[in-house]
């Protein structure tokens, strides 16, 4: 089994974790778990959406958030921008890394962000216009529904490889593709990675995968094994999709930290401290928490 | 990703995922499960377990469960059985498939069966001479806590070979290894795999797997990469180790075939059968379920 030395795990509980939670999280209880998840290890980490707080009052204390996150020494932030106004909030906050999210099919993307793919990808076109012009600025783009969407069922390699080629050419070198509904298969995880790796060698690679039916960590797994070393995850494994029946969260960062630490994969995380997060999170923010490897730890009595 | 083309899952809910459960299931229940399973396309099963009454009253139907389920036509059936006289209760009722559990470690198998791993290899002897004189007969050994011990950690594969030579010299044909505690890691099962697969080349070997801390089908994954073509596993995820802290149940047969079907894997089973069977076991079993696919199911309102 061919596994790599090192992982990295950007923990997104405070972005994808906390968008469909039911009511507004505290900025307090925010910089609580982002300092507690600093204390543990994390070193990436997406803090917040710079989305009309309108839209999504849960963030609109994302310039505070982004600031505290920005203060900690050698944490790499990034936030999730919808537009050239959200880019804009978030460079004026001093964000350097930003995702642009956009679905891999008309359908999904309509509801998401009321767009066409097509129109999506003239927005990315605006926004990297502007990131470009922006120096250190570094933008990446998150692919939601890369592999299933709940409306048009298993979603062709062609769809994603579409966004990838857009957005390579606007010199974008992350790509996160989401398993949102979680439906992806590891096969598939490893016919896509390969695919994408054959055709664009020097492309940064992201999964951000769902365990909504028990393959969160199969999927890791073949991730790793097709050569993936970057990987989203939340802590509890908050999170979810408003327009996928019976999704659960994200994979836990407890999770996938403890399988990839104990096949002696490094992640710089230390797992004790990370279950103490998960802990607060059951403890200030919710106690629907998909994570495994906290409810052992919770269940010892610890 | 070199997977197989065909695998067989043996469905144990009726027997590991009901040994742990509060109160004892009426047969009639047991034999609605056992039809219905059978009906979703399951050709083996672990139907029940021959210990003594008193000490398990759960299974004080043995003998009519496994006489119902030797009528079904095609269905592989095996039964668990502790000792000598439970495999002459299980050779009446007409069960020729047997399968012996012995703990990897002193410590395990000592609370599990009163016994040092010396003491049910000795035991095994007498066993598998009983079985030897009875034609047609087959048996396997089930080795508990194969890879990680609640008492002792990690466990070495050395106490693993050791039960496997053993067995071997005693011509068994299959070994089924346990992660009871679910702490077996995808590089460990692949290890695993492989040492014993190169020793042991007609060896039939099956993972028994448990997902109390998530990798439970990314272990599934790692035994197919390695060339495992039979899994256990139980309906509804029932199950548990009384001896296992924060143990949850054994892998959900809904996630393993949903996985394995997805991935082009030939199984036999009919996936929408199978999650109402997980819906018979929650309405009339307990409604603690640790099955992905099936709490995607029931979400749907289905």
């Amino acid at each position: 089994m061919r596994l790599p030395a090192r992982v990295t795990i950007e923990e997104v509980g405070l972005r994808d974790g906390l968008q469909l939670i039911g009511s507004v999280v505290p900025v307090e209880v925010k910089l609580r778990l982002l300092r507690a998840l600093y204390g543990a290890g994390i070193r990436a980490m997406e803090v917040t959406s710079f989305v009309s707080p309108k839209a999504v009052p849960q963030f609109s204390d994302a310039e505070a958030v982004a600031r505290a996150a920005l203060a900690l020494p050698h944490l790499d932030v990034s936030a999730l921008i919808p537009n050239l106004r959200g880019f804009e909030r978030a460079r004026e906050a001093g964000v350097r890394r930003y995702t642009v999210v956009i679905g891999a099919t008309d359908r999904f993307n309509e509801r998401n962000v009321r767009m066409t793919v097509t129109e999506s990808l003239e927005q990315l076109d605006a926004v990297a216009a502007g990131v470009r012009a922006a120096p250190g600025a570094d933008l990446a783009v998150g692919i939601a529904v890369a592999f299933g969407c709940p409306y048009t069922g298993r979603v062709p390699l062609g769809a994603v490889v579409r966004i990838v080629e857009h957005a390579r050419a606007l010199g974008v070198r992350a790509i996160s593709l989401g398993d949102t509904i979680g439906v992806a298969t590891p096969l598939q995880v490893a016919t896509t990675i390969a695919r994408l790796m054959e055709a664009h060698p020097d492309l940064c690679l992201v999964l951000h995968l769902h365990d909504t039916r028990g393959m969160g960590l199969a999927n890791v797994l073949a991730g790793c094994e097709a050569g993936v070393t970057r990987f989203d995850s939340a802590v509890g494994g908050l999170g979810g999709c408003p327009f996928a029946p019976g999704a659960t969260g994200n994979i836990a960062t407890e999770d996938v930290n403890h399988m990839l630490q104990a096949m002696d994969i490094e992640t710089g995380i230390d797992q004790q401290a990370l279950l103490e997060c998960g802990r607060l999170v059951r403890d200030v923010i919710t106690a629907e928490l998909a994570s495994h490897s906290l409810r052992v730890h919770l269940g010892r009595g610890a």
